[in-house]
């Protein structure tokens, strides 16, 4: 149960949904950034993005994060849940192109500190063909989701167990994006 | 030097001004919701908000977000900066409310990480008599400001040493708010 009462029933809105719910003039702005971060017009694809805020997430052990935006990344991935898997367990050894292992790569640093990224990071992806809007974007969603897993398990929210939850969100994410509603 | 060319006078730009104007897209709802938490209708002024966000930038080691942040809520707060010092120093032994105590200390741990907010300093918060959306917005400033830190630091803006150089954006900031448009 959430640290606060949201106000919902938390099995049929867990995680961030409640919290959307409850305080709907800070849910305007958030789900905003996540539409132009994870879905606006990009030469990343949004996968290749959602895949980013998994393997974040992941780090983070933000269990509800981790699960929605794993199942977000697989039905936009050609490749589908094995690479968010593979991804998930070790970028260095996954199928990845050498561009975007070098985004995870600046992506774990931001999640440990800011200060992290080095330039040697940053001019690995340069060399693997990142643009600047590229690296700049795999920063602020690295960035953004040490906010939203913080904010998600600070506020103890559920994070259901079975994967197969996680599965519900899909659809509307895909085909309508973060500004949409749930269905009631 | 920023990592990315951020297409702006850096000493002019400095921090998180140089990344708002480079992707506007994103700049949008970063300070509409820098604009709800910090400055929106609310039981805690801007300057007890602006102190959370200033400590959370602070231990955090962000020197642009800690130097921009304690300027704006010395500027708030009736106590000034003597405050705002004393709680960059220690929260414990800062002239500070029993609530303020109590939510910084919630603050401090989302920062860490989210799942360090446990029962007992949330219900310490409500003891000293915090509300649920006091809590949660709490908590929201503090991922907010985990999410802000990372991004100024993890493309390596510049960060004045100078203290007077935080002085800058005190009276924008003041009188007209984060959707305000720097001075060119």
């Amino acid at each position: 149960m959430a640290h606060i009462d949201l106000g919902v029933d938390e099995s049929r809105s867990p995680g961030i949904q409640g919290l959307l719910q409850y305080r709907p003039e800070t849910a305007k702005p958030l789900m905003e950034l996540a539409e132009v971060l994870l879905r606006g017009p990009h030469t990343l694809s949004p996968g290749e993005r959602e895949l980013i805020a998994a393997y974040v997430s992941g780090l983070n052990e933000c269990t509800y994060c981790a699960g929605s935006h794993s199942a977000f990344a697989a039905a936009q991935l050609p490749e589908g849940a094995r690479l968010v898997e593979e991804v998930r367990a070790n970028p260095a050894t996954a199928a990845l192109s050498g561009k975007m292992r070098a985004l995870l790569a600046v992506a774990e640093a931001v999640r440990r500190d800011g200060r992290d990224v080095t330039t040697e990071l940053v001019t690995a992806a340069r060399t693997e063909g990142a643009t600047d809007l590229e690296i700049h974007d795999t920063v602020l969603i690295a960035a953004a989701f040490s906010m939203f897993n913080r904010y998600v398990d600070g506020l103890a929210t559920l994070a259901p167990d079975d994967p197969a939850a996680y599965q519900h969100g899909v659809h509307r994410i895909v085909t309508s994006g973060y500004l949409s509603r749930p269905a009631g």
